[in-house]
């Protein structure tokens, strides 16, 4: 497999990457970041490979975001040693923690919670931590008002260090247009920035202010305050990016190789060997104005069919059709046909894989890089 | 993580496999498939591990069913030589079938298209298929009444083995109760038998007639002509299986061990360190009359938290609240807290992960078992 040439010689289904749309979508955000005047901390959970975050990344050393102890510990192996674990962290996992910094890995982690902070500080090692606000009552966090912050924030001092605040506006994806999203940009800023202000007043350092989600790093009008942006599907975008109007379908840089495997005639069906474990079960477009199944259709080079989408799928099953159902020529796709289905969310789809078939443009295999995973 | 002694000192999220209740539930599908006197060729999907797969097979080596060749492969390292490929044969991956069949291992593959046949016996080296059958409308195979299938088999003929039929009444999981679940296993046993019947009518052999799915194989009233049951889900089962009512809560085996990481007081909620990409995003039960979410919350020792369920998901968030949004104690699961999630869908989301941890009853870990992936 890993000597295939084309991607016609794939063993499929497999996973496809354009490392020039990746490329394009990486010098897009940089450009983004430095105008808005904030330093980028790239998230490596869309990702998992580090040939891909090395080519996010400024500096060979990071920073870099993470979303398991897992991903911070392939990172640190492979060089990077300033690392944001960015999931609130579970008292059981301090030793593991710990145990990476001894090894000379700044590993900061977050809290939201009193308790969390106490067993932070009672390691009594200095661990760097930010506090997790709640800019958009998505998931997690602390409003910048509450109580509480400064409390987490006591706790966390007692024998941890107060780095920042860290938040990340999830409710970006709900949102329609452009301008909806701006607005929710403000809203994480303007949450990050208040509760920065109430913790250096109560007199704690707090230097970095983070910000994170690729919707709203694209269309913040400005970021004063805020210290750093965490992104991480930029590097590939994909089609809940397109609805959003983030990007264009020709950003998409990721894409799954499945070859055609049955016709049914009757349904206007084609059947290939990319089902759910291959796609993934993510619906990400479902909601949006613009519903592409579990993926768009493209051809081997990468250019969508007219209308095609992937509307159904098993485990190792993908069923193609139009998405208005109508007819249209299965001829046209013989058994055997590989096609390349575009993914509503890259993040779900690539942990579905364990590498990477590297193509520039066409469809010949220039590179195969391998992905992590687990926790 | 490997040689931790109970759930308690696992890195979470990850997976828990109660032992004893797999053991329990491949005893009653054993003793089912022997009253229906039908064999057993349990499906290796589910589990894509060697040490389970070996506890559900009545002999060393085999027989199995595989829905990728990465898994057949596996099984082949691991002793197994009967095995059937269940997903309609690529051409592309031919020349890995017979490497497979050089070997040793009598590997069977399916065809539902005259060209996949034709491109099989175009090998002419005997490789034996099944023609794929549709019995329910729900995705793959020929119609048992169609001229195609005649057409189907004398291509085959003429250089592969025309080694019979098989079907997926995947519209089981569509049904409501067992009533409608046994009609749908007559129309599944029904359409092979007729097709075995014209083919052997048309000189063929055809000594396999295979059905196959966990809910057909537990109602089904009578398999007469039918030489074979494809099972798999039945190992570990899971929410939709007992929506299905093929079993009670008590017989699912399969489970995600995730950490208590937040409490959102004003919402109800509680966060866990147990996103989808523990989870996976299967919503097999937001069809069904009781919406699971992305998964029931039992405790540390597995037994069922009354209506606490993950209402929603991120990459590696979960958010637990009661079904019904009411409030309940938070306290009572404080920061740190393990619980174990029962999920919808066991393939899907035992896919996400590479190893079981093994308990027998309690939270104790007896065993470890490696998991396989890929294609």
């Amino acid at each position: 497999v890993d000597t295939a040439s084309t991607i016609a010689a794939l063993r499929t289904p497999c996973l496809v990457l354009d490392e020039v749309r990746m490329e394009r979508n990486l010098a897009r955000m940089r450009a983004g970041l430095q105008r808005l005047g904030v330093a980028a901390r790239p998230h490596v959970k869309t990702c998992k490979s580090l040939p891909v975050v090395q080519r996010m990344l400024g500096a060979a050393n990071g920073p870099v975001t993470v979303s398991t102890l897992a991903e911070a510990e392939h990172c640190f192996a492979g060089g990077i040693t300033d690392v944001l674990y960015a999931v609130g962290i579970a008292p059981g996992k301090l030793d593991d923690v710990l145990d990476l910094r001894a090894r000379g890995c700044d590993l900061a982690v977050i809290v939201d919670h009193e308790d969390a902070a106490a067993a932070v500080a009672a390691r009594g090692a200095a661990i760097p931590a930010l506090i997790e606000i709640d800019s958009d009552d998505h998931r997690a966090g602390v409003r910048p008002d509450a109580d509480a912050l400064l409390e987490i924030a006591a706790a966390l001092a007692r024998g941890g260090v107060v780095r920042g605040v860290m938040t990340h506006a999830g409710g970006s994806y709900d949102c329609r247009e452009p301008r909806a999203i701006a607005a929710v940009a403000e809203r994480e800023r303007a949450a990050v920035v208040a509760a920065a202000t109430r913790l250096r007043a109560a007199g704690h350092a707090a230097p970095v202010v983070s910000v994170g989600s690729t919707p709203t790093a694209t269309f913040a009008e400005r970021l004063d305050g805020v210290t750093e942006a965490r992104t991480g599907v930029h590097v590939f975008m994909d089609l809940v990016m397109v609805g959003l109007g983030v990007c264009t379908l020709g950003d998409v840089a990721l894409s799954v190789a499945c070859t055609v495997i049955g016709h049914q005639r009757t349904k206007h069906w084609l059947i290939t060997d990319g089902g759910w474990m291959a796609l993934s079960r993510d619906r990400g477009t479902a909601s949006q104005t613009r519903d592409r199944g579990f993926g768009l259709v493209a051809d081997a080079n990468g250019h969508p069919l007219d209308e095609l989408i992937v509307v159904s799928t098993n485990q190792e099953h993908g069923i193609v059709a139009r998405a208005d159902g109508a007819p249209f020529d299965l001829q046209a796709f013989p058994i055997g046909t590989v096609l390349r289905v575009l993914p509503n969310h890259a993040c779900a789809t690539a942990a579905q894989h364990d590498r990477y078939h590297v193509v520039r443009g066409g469809d010949a295999i220039v590179a195969t890089w391998p992905r992590f995973s687990g926790w």
